[in-house]
């Protein structure tokens, strides 16, 4: 069977669950827990180099990692990817955005408040992160304030990638009081059939 | 006519810039140098609320952002992105890999010290970037000693991305010498004909 390493409480195994669950794909989730760094191990390091999860073994040996090259891995030929050549590539617009200009804001400072307790020697990095945070948190909020999905009229990969982290921003200490718009959306996600937190229990 | 706002000696600019080149399609470079300020102006912002370069205008007034959602649009249904589905995630698993665990190491570095000179208020940044970038390059390393190209066995966009910044590693400090197969690799791409270098010349 389809095997996930990951651990859920990461936006970036999470995102990965989300499709799989909406997807109805089968698959066994194997709990791995960076702090105890067992994405570090000489097995996880012969599967994945990077050491990172999730990292995806498909049911013929394969190996997929990157979290957002294994949603397009799943969503492709499914609705919550777009086939039309420029909707794709707005879906994938938004997927990188998330790499580089939000998860590395809004996951770490979620990361060092929640994770590490807020060590000290991180405490000026984390107070940094604010600004580029709500930055990106802005620019989602000018298309969600106008919209009901990042693209498109229903849900694709893209609002499942930015879901991941936004949805707990306020646990790294960002004020989502801000954001009318990102907070409906993310209600819309989370009242969705099928859905489950992550806790992996349904919301009811 | 396709327009592309970018700087050539911008990697994430110049990726774009190959990837047209070597496909063949005609569009117009507007110079957008974002050491003045030209990627923040209102015009510029009002069609990419990021403000970042490259964007893409194309000929129906619709914009595309990020460098590698652009490289994933015009590389569809071309040899630069196989349409296999799990050999187009391992492109993609390259495209992510590079916003995330490169470019914010090997680019920084080379702006740090090339763009900004090297200012002494970023100079322990600058210092931190090499953990994380030797770390990058050992991985394309683990691949590229092994194979001609980053996915299969011919040029894909993963290449070309990973190309833009990797070539002038060295600007910013990286010692190159330790890495044979990335070398060879560089030179590889570097000979394809209908090659040109940053400064948007023939090579030879």
């Amino acid at each position: 069977m389809l095997k996930v390493f990951g651990m859920l409480q990461s936006g970036n195994c999470f995102k990965v669950k989300m499709l799989l669950t909406f997807l109805g794909i089968e698959h066994e989730w194997i709990n791995t827990d960076v702090m105890k760094g067992e994405s570090r191990t000489p097995e996880f390091l012969a599967m994945n180099p990077n050491g990172k999860i999730p990292s995806v073994l498909l049911e013929d040996g394969r190996v997929l990692s990157e979290s957002n090259a294994i949603l397009g891995y799943f969503a492709e030929d499914t609705p919550f990817l777009p086939s039309d050549r420029y909707t794709k590539a707005k879906v994938y617009e938004w997927l990188f955005f998330e790499q580089y200009s939000h998860e590395p804001k809004i996951a770490v400072a979620r990361f060092i408040k929640v994770f590490q307790n807020m060590p000290e020697a991180r405490k000026a990095e984390y107070e940094k992160l604010f600004e580029g945070g709500y930055k990106a948190l802005d620019l989602m909020e000018a298309t969600l304030s106008k919209q009901d999905y990042l693209v498109g009229d229903s849900l694709t990969i893209a609002d499942i990638c930015l879901y991941g982290y936004t949805h707990v921003a306020d646990e790294g200490g960002f004020d989502m009081s801000r954001y009318p718009g990102i907070r409906a959306w993310c209600e819309r996600i989370a009242s969705r059939e099928g859905y489950r937190d992550m806790n992996d229990q349904p919301r009811s």
